[in-house]
């Protein structure tokens, strides 16, 4: 895909997606540039629309579909923020979203979804069974199935928060997003690839669910053997269209443990006083973690999202 | 006091402490909007300095005080936000603080204070003691004793947030603060007054430390006859320099449950995405409560401070 795609490209799927996300804020904190010894740039996507980074995507794959395609609606399966992301951005241009989760998703999730106007179906908790439950709605309505991150027009959605952070703080040294399925992380470096070439672009996962590390370390994508994180966005499979574009333009990526992650967001909390998930943590960790090796840098963060279970934060 | 205090004295403070302190954002949210039915415009002091309002009393406090004064140092009793609040301003002012804690205090209460450079000892958990600490302190070391609320140049300082968002956000119909010592509602009261003299000025108060809405009614100070609520930053008993000015220019006091107060606070994190302290969540849940009588108007709302223990949030 990377060949077809040039600035130009990016700066129109950003025209095009404006009207329906928010220009989220770039936060700097003199406490956190202290506790790691650099300068760090907080492009803040738990304050977007549906509380992450994913209404982008959401809404660039929906606006790229044919209008007779969008008035039948589009399908995916989640139980997470795409979900909530592709059934707001949906109401907003105003087609129909078709929702599979899995039957043990929180009821908090399942009404989050419903409130933005999704409509649920659920299924067993299996992969087999969300994709057979996906296609069966696809066959029925004729929608299209949108997948949450190894989509084309998902992962240039994924690019604008990059895009908008590059546009408001010029020079950064090095761009780190962290990496689940793999959308955002392929979208943060094609941006920064275009509009900020000498930067270095890194991902940052957990070393529980490391396979776009190994993936890349291989050279082919690597399964994961476990999900088990607490960064839960980042439990996804790497997928086989953003792998190429992160083996293009992505340096390396850091693994940091749980407690890794979860100190880091407890320090978000404590002195940066904003609520993010867990998988917006991790790129933090990963800063903190080799600190050695950012010192002095000017450094873009991605946080990805806010959408985080209250009732289980993990500062007991 | 208040017959000495024009609008040229309150910028006057204004322009004093601006380079001690961050000028913090005004928030607003279409969720929380929706939620109460009208215009919210939230002044988030959260983001402050310290991560409360307080310092912005303290710094002016230290910088009204003689050359000689100041290099004695300042002297408080406080096991909350004024205490890190006057510990950081000192600090940066270049003064001695000497901070008098109750010997219960959280040990990260103490930590914080010792952190930000303040002199920490430990008394007894009884006002008296804690008086008769302060008292010593004061004999031995010519440091000037500031009182975290009841002290017209902390009354004074803390109208500059309230100044902050009059210059930030013109016409407001109503602006709405918390009430605990009573020095951020008179301090609002006073710029609310100068700067838009149009407004209406309302407190907001748990039901269970009500001694300002019972003063209020009663046109004499009142004592709290318990101080159970989780708002604790408002636990303080109202102070004779506060009250008068809050007697001339609030309207009225709001009080509610404790129930209303988390609910307000869940809200502001789950939709906002933002850390605030359960005191800061008094004046949206005194808003929802009363949300008739603010339907559709323009409200200006302080939010205090960000200092919370997250391993105590009340979601569980």
């Amino acid at each position: 895909m990377s060949t077809n795609v040039s600035k130009a490209t990016l700066k129109e799927v950003y025209n095009t997606i404006k009207p329906y996300v928010h220009t989220t804020p770039v936060l700097t904190s003199n406490l956190v540039n202290k506790w790691v010894g650099a300068q760090l740039f907080f492009k803040c996507e738990n304050f977007q629309r549906a509380g992450s980074f994913k209404i982008r995507g959401a809404t660039n794959a929906i606006l790229n579909l044919s209008q007779k395609a969008q008035q039948k609606g589009v399908v995916t399966h989640s139980s997470g923020n795409f979900a909530q992301a592709l059934s707001l951005a949906a109401k907003s241009i105003g087609v129909p979203a078709y929702i599979v989760m899995p039957e043990n998703a929180p009821s908090v999730k399942i009404e989050a979804v419903k409130q933005y106007g999704g409509q649920v179906t659920l299924c067993k908790p299996t992969l087999t069974d969300r994709e057979q439950t996906a296609q069966e709605i696809v066959h029925k309505t004729g929608a299209t199935f949108i997948h949450p991150s190894n989509d084309t027009n998902v992962i240039l959605g994924q690019s604008t928060a990059a895009l908008e952070l590059l546009t408001a703080v010029k020079s950064l040294d090095i761009i780190i997003a962290p990496v689940g399925g793999g959308g955002l992380l392929a979208g943060t470096a094609l941006a920064a690839h275009f509009f900020e070439p000498n930067s270095i672009i890194l991902g940052a996962e957990p070393e529980n669910v490391n396979d776009a590390y190994l993936s890349l370390k291989k050279g082919k994508i690597v399964a994961n053997k476990n999900t088990n994180t607490i960064a839960d966005g980042l439990k996804t499979q790497l997928g086989p269209n953003n792998f190429p574009i992160i083996k293009q333009y992505v340096s390396s990526i850091i693994c940091v443990s749980e407690d890794e992650i979860i100190a880091a967001m407890r320090f978000i909390y404590e002195r940066m006083k904003i609520v993010i998930e867990p998988s917006s943590a991790v790129a933090l960790a990963a800063i903190k973690k080799q600190s050695k090796h950012f010192a002095n840098k000017s450094i873009g963060v991605i946080i990805s999202g806010g959408n985080v279970d209250l009732s289980k934060l993990p500062f007991a």
